[in-house]
């Protein structure tokens, strides 16, 4: 324990609503944590095999300490793990070990574990607790809060899941000190993102004190609650993402052509580095639709550069293909509505909105002087 | 069509509620009822063999009428499709076949359809529109009311599944004429069940009118009708399952034990028969600890006979275990609490209650009377 402040973001959903615990040494305190919250409870804890190696026998001691019996369930790394095959896996794990509808599922690591434990939580007797300890920048500012869970199919990423809220979520800024710089980078492009959605003020903080947030101490756990503050705002608004909460694909429908177009191969392009791209393009493009200044559009794509992020297509290693061969990635996204083009577009850093029926042809001009021009 | 009156049944869930509609011919409807509620609607009709081949012509050519296009995914009739690689069969052809969030799944079968066409609609896209068209008697009263659903798994029946309740439930009575007889008597026992909850008049009407409700007719409009009437009273007042719900558990808990008992072998005893014998031993161990009278159990024991159910342990066929082993079924239903015995006891018809630490010693001494007297 270092002595800083943990910082509580409340998520706002009523009988479903929880607290975020920010801060450093919380892995710790996992047990008392959840003891606290869920009396009696027992738990398995779902994590991968790097995660594992650093972080498990931690909490585990925690959650020992607080006579708290875990069984660890222990995957392979990788987005690959999102799959029917893994969530029957943690399935079959959870229900041997004979835990009831009032035990607890823990998910110790990144998104994929996240999305993959919260996945098996919400089904298993039709709904366990669930808590996430998220171990990646990512999952800390993004897939652990909000319920979104699932898995990936032949048909495409995250088809498949249930919105299942967890009942506490536990981030704890020191682990990310074991994370790979390149991760915690493309991490920090979703935190970039709080503040290009609807807040400028943070979107200023972070281009004066980013290098503290990369660094650790006050300013990273700073960042990380404010960035959840944001996701949770926007998940109290619409829990089951039927309006605004598409706000949060800023960047994303672009990033997610990328990361198409690139096979979701992440030695060329990882995801955080696809939405770095897309909100580059998304503000680029809304000052080509007058929509913002051209200044507002640099100033972005200046920072992203300033932390060693991609932001051009060409910063992308390796073929991609043409204006067209992008738009097609483009139209098949599932956010696209019966065919029409859904973007998330600006009106100037923190004045992003959702514009519905952005014309096709605009886009192809648009990407064919990215990609040719 | 008969010009037989539709009875309307409404499940009281808020934002969730939903109509359902009891009566003849409503399967050359589904697709005007479908459209009235869901414009616009593509759909997948998930069935089993033994359905397909005698409604869904009839149902497809409804859908076509008002303008629903539908693919129909046929999967093998039985309780062994309650599985996770049924499962992904229909995940996989529902987004093969490009349907979205606002699109519909229709389940068109028993309760095994429904259970796992329900599930595929709560996980796809994390929830679709879901609709149930139940054509077994156990589905029409039963499962297709209140939004449970699930697969089962080496561990147990039913531990994997979520909440989903339909947007709309259409049964057809007719559709019963073609559901073998025995499968139509075992689901009468869970019509008998509701009465002898807490619809003591209820009861009294099926003693005098079960032949009426056995041959069709409006007798049997109206049982179906007052089944789901109970049934959506009890979900109203508890959706997930956390409190009254387990009423509907009356004559479960020792036919979970004898389903157990006999392998699920359905040649031995079908869900319903179970549950018929188990309603018994509820009434006859209620009157045993003096909380209802013999007469009330008698008259259990009497309709169920009258009806030609079973209602001995005596009346199924084959080996069953001693008392003890019986005890060890009990204890391992999902239902158990932490280890104390709940049992859905009465004190009179229609006068049911839930026990909880009912103590395992009576519920030793009763069965061996049962199985060795
Ligand atoms: N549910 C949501 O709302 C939501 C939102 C955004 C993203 N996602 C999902 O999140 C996933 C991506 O998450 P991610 O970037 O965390 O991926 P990830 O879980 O694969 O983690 C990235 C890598 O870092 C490793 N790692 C994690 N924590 C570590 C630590 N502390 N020390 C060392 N190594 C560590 C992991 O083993 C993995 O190799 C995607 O599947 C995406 O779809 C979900
Ligand atoms: N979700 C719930 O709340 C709930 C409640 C009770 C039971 N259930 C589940 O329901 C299942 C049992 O339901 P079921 O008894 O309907 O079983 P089922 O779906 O297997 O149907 C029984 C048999 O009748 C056939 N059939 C159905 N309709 C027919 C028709 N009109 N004509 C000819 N054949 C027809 C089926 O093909 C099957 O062979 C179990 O899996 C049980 O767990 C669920
Ligand atoms: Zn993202
Ligand atoms: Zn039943």
């Amino acid at each position: 324990m270092t002595g800083e402040a943990v910082d509580t973001v409340r998520v706002a959903l009523g009988e479903r609503g929880y607290d975020i615990l920010i801060g450093p040494g919380l892995l710790e305190r996992v047990g008392e944590e959840i003891a606290a919250r869920l009396p009696k409870v027992r738990a398995a804890v779902v994590t991968d095999e790097n995660v594992a190696a650093r972080h498990l026998s931690t909490m585990t001691a925690g959650l020992e300490n607080s006579g708290i019996a875990a069984t660890p369930i222990v995957l392979a790394p990788g987005e690959k793990t999102k799959s029917f095959a893994a969530l029957q896996e943690v399935v079959d794990k959870v229900l041997a070990a004979r835990l009831e509808r009032g035990d607890a599922v823990i998910a110790l690591g990144g998104g994929v574990i996240g999305d993959l434990a919260g996945f098996a939580a919400g089904i298993i007797r039709r709904g366990m607790n669930f808590v996430q300890v998220p171990t990646s920048l990512l999952a800390q500012v993004d897939s652990s809060v909000g319920g979104k869970t699932g898995i990936n199919t032949a048909h495409g990423k995250n088809l498949v899941g249930v919105f299942q809220q967890p009942r506490l979520v536990l981030a704890d800024v020191n682990v990310l000190d074991t994370l790979p710089e390149r991760e915690f980078r493309a991490g920090y492009a979703e935190v970039a993102k709080y503040g290009l959605i609807d807040r400028p003020d943070f979107f200023a903080f972070l281009e004066k004190n980013w290098r503290a947030v990369f660094s650790g101490g006050s300013e990273r756990t700073y960042a990380i609650a404010e960035s959840c503050r944001a996701k949770a705002d926007v998940v109290a608004r619409d829990e089951f993402e039927t309006g605004d909460r598409a706000l949060l694909n800023l960047g994303h429908t672009f990033g997610h052509a990328l990361e198409a177009a690139t096979a979701y191969d992440g030695s060329r392009l990882v995801h955080g580095e696809g939405v770095a791209v897309g909100m580059a393009l998304a503000h680029r493009f809304s000052a080509r639709m007058n929509l913002c200044s051209p200044d507002d559009a640099q100033r972005v794509e200046a920072h992203l550069a300033a932390v060693g992020l991609p932001w051009r297509i060409s910063d992308i290693p390796g073929e991609l293909p043409g204006a067209e061969g992008m738009l097609d990635y483009i139209a098949q996204d599932k956010k696209v509505k019966r065919g029409a083009l859904t973007f998330i577009l600006t009106r100037g850093i923190g004045q992003s909105f959702i514009a519905r029926d952005v014309p096709a042809s605009e886009v192809l001009a648009f990407l064919r002087e990215q990609l040719e021009g």
